[in-house]
Formats: structure tokens, sequence, C-alpha cells
């Protein structure tokens, strides 16, 4: 049994897609990122920088991670699922999950920031960032030319980045004429388990993501 | 025996520095940033997302591992050096690791574009990922302050973190008051592994990141 305390962000799904795919048990609790909740003592306990998602293992005398790539990795290996068990077809999970880590999640979550929240318009500050996003969606979208997945198996490398992909018309990225990109998209938003992962912990509109950003700004 | 693709920027050292510490064989190839080799054929069929660092294990018929972060833990997995073998330690090196690779290292990043490279000066930029640098760096502080290092013994997230926060004064973030960080930073510098780690290809001042930085702009 596991908790969650989460919030409706792609950070946030990343956790409840892994949790909901691997079909383990958790219970939810809902951060209200615009009340700051993330910023409070109970949950800096959990995580000293302050971000959703944090996941807590009671099997293991709740240990708590953080950072939603640890997460899926902790979760993989414990269930031995999504993640391949020889060295190099881990390995090529590995990094194009960290490829969402430090470049898609990053970029369209600045992409975010200048375009939706930012107090002024600072338009090369926005064309940076949807320039760089759709720089990253080309390098996906040639890897899922010439396969299914991005590395062997649907595994929690594609739920990552699929989590931030899904969200392009709320960063403004572009993402015409890239085909193999929405196959992928396609295939896996009609998976049940993954697509109820992203109603977690509230059912909203994957082009409004209002809470979870705003705080990006305000923090 | 290695192969590794790299250039003298604080991504390119995470490999080099993690491949000394570990007292590894490894064949450096310098990759020119500013004629864009990153972007070659050549290269691109090595990491799809053409940037630095690239390994290629030998042993394992020339296996290919782009991002940094896989590169760390792909060489600590394979080794069993400077990351725990049970789950929990295993995963709270993992969660640091991904810190950097989410957190520092992209805020960083952007911090130096705004701050060095781009063509106009964007005050309202700069600030925003000079007081994220350093809102990240308190998060370290807080836990220095109460751990050595940041997982348990010395680990490949404390090196991780450290290739970036040591460029500090080129992205113009403030370390003022962070004893603990500066007392942890001074510690890995004092390592002549890592040190030497830093000097790969090239011997250059860690304050005038100029050719990896720029190529952020230009590509």
């Amino acid at each position: 049994m596991f908790d969650l305390y989460t919030s409706s962000t792609p950070n946030g799904w990343k956790a409840s897609v892994a949790l909901e795919e691997m079909q383990l048990p958790y219970e939810v609790h809902s951060i209200n990122l615009m009340e700051q909740e993330q910023k409070s003592r109970a949950f800096l306990a959990r995580n000293p920088n302050g971000r959703i998602p944090v996941l807590v293992d009671r099997e293991e005398d709740n240990f708590a991670v953080f950072e939603s790539g640890a997460i899926m990795l902790y979760l993989a290996e414990k269930t031995g699922q999504f993640i391949p068990s020889d060295a190099k077809g881990r390995s090529q999970v590995i990094q194009w999950l960290m490829f969402q880590m430090g470049g898609v999640g990053p970029m369209m979550g600045q992409a975010n920031v200048f375009y939706r929240y930012f107090p002024e318009k600072i338009q090369p500050a926005i064309d940076r960032y949807q320039k760089e996003g759709r720089r990253l969606f080309e390098v996906l979208d040639k890897q899922l030319a010439k396969h299914e997945y991005l590395a062997g198996d649907y595994s929690i490398a594609d739920m990552a980045n699929w989590c931030w992909v899904r969200t392009y018309e709320w960063s403004g990225v572009d993402i015409s004429g890239l085909d193999n990109l929405v196959r992928w998209k396609n295939s896996i938003e009609a998976r049940p388990l993954a697509r109820k992962g992203t109603q977690v912990p509230d059912k909203i509109d994957k082009d409004k993501l209002v809470a979870g950003a705003q705080t990006i700004v305000t923090r």
C-alpha cells in the first residue's frame, strides 16, 4: 500500500499513471498548490524541495520518495514492471526517462511560465521555450518513427514523456507533421489505466493546467 | 574500456568525474560545440538528442548511453560503486540525482542563457533563474546541514550536483550564507579524481563556460 501526495499536473500524473498501470493500491492525498500546501512543514518533511508528487511506501516503514522520475523508477524496480531486467534494456528506458526529466519537463514547464503565467509578456522567452519544446518533440518523433515505443516495450519512459507531451496545447508547442509522435500519444491515451492515472487527484482538462503552473511563478 | 564523447561543461564533467572516481579506463573524444559537432550525423547516431556527453561501452558491443544522469547510473550499476545496493539507499541516491537532472541543471542552464548569452538583456528572466538557482541551493544546504553528503556516503548524486554548483559564479547564483553547501562543495573540490574529471576534455576556468553554454542559444 502506498500514499501519494499529488496534484493535477504532468509531474503528478507521472506517479499516478505508473501506480495505475502497475495496478498497485494507493491512497491519494490532494495537495493544494494555490494554497502553497507543498511548502508546509508536514510536506517538507517528506520532500525538502517542496514539490509534488511524493510517494510513501507503507510496507517499507513509510519510506518517502520524491522527484517524479525517482518515484517511477522505484515502483518499476519494486514490481519488476515496465522496465527490462537486462542492463542494456534497462539503461535505454532510463535514458529516455532522463530525457524527459532534464529536457521535455523543464522546457515545457518554462514555456508554460512565460506563455501562460508570467506577469509580463516577454516574446523572446516564449519563443525560446516553445521552439525548444518543438525540437525535443522532433527527437521523440524520430525515435518513434523506428520504434513503436521509446525503448523496447511500453515502459515508464513512455509514461513519463507522454504525461508532458499530451499538454502540448497548453504549452503552445506545435506538433503538426509529427505523425509518429501523435500515433504514440494517441495509443497511450487509449490505455484505460494510463488515462485513469491522469484523473488523479482531480478530473481536469489537460489544456487548463492552471493550479500546477501558477505555483512555478508564485512560489 | 569506454569511449566518452564530451565537452567542458557541467554535464560533460558529470560523466568524466564518475569515470575518474570509479577509476575506469576511457578514451576521450572532444566534441566542438561551437562548430555544432554534436549535431553531426555520426554524433546523432549515438545520441538522437544531439547533446554531450555520450558514453560508449566497448565491452558491451559498443553500447551507447546518452543523458548524463543515465551515464552515471549505468556506470554505478555496472561497477557497484558510489550507489548503495539496498533499495532504500539506492532510491535516495536516485532522488538527489533526479533533483539535479530536473532542477539544478535546467535552472542554472537557463540562468546562464539569460545572464550570459541571450542577445537581449531581459532582467525578469535573469532574476527568475538566479532566484530559482538560489532556492535549489538552499534545499541542498538544508540537507547538508544534517548529512555529510546528500544521500548516505559520497555518491553519484553528490558528483552530479557538485558539477553544477561549482559554477555558481558563472550563473550568478548567490551562495552567501550557505555554509553547509560551501563545506560540501570544497570537500569534493579537494578530491583529486573528482577534480581531474573536471579537466576533461580541456582544462578550463569553471567561471568561463563559454563554449558549452553558447550552444544552448545557437542550436
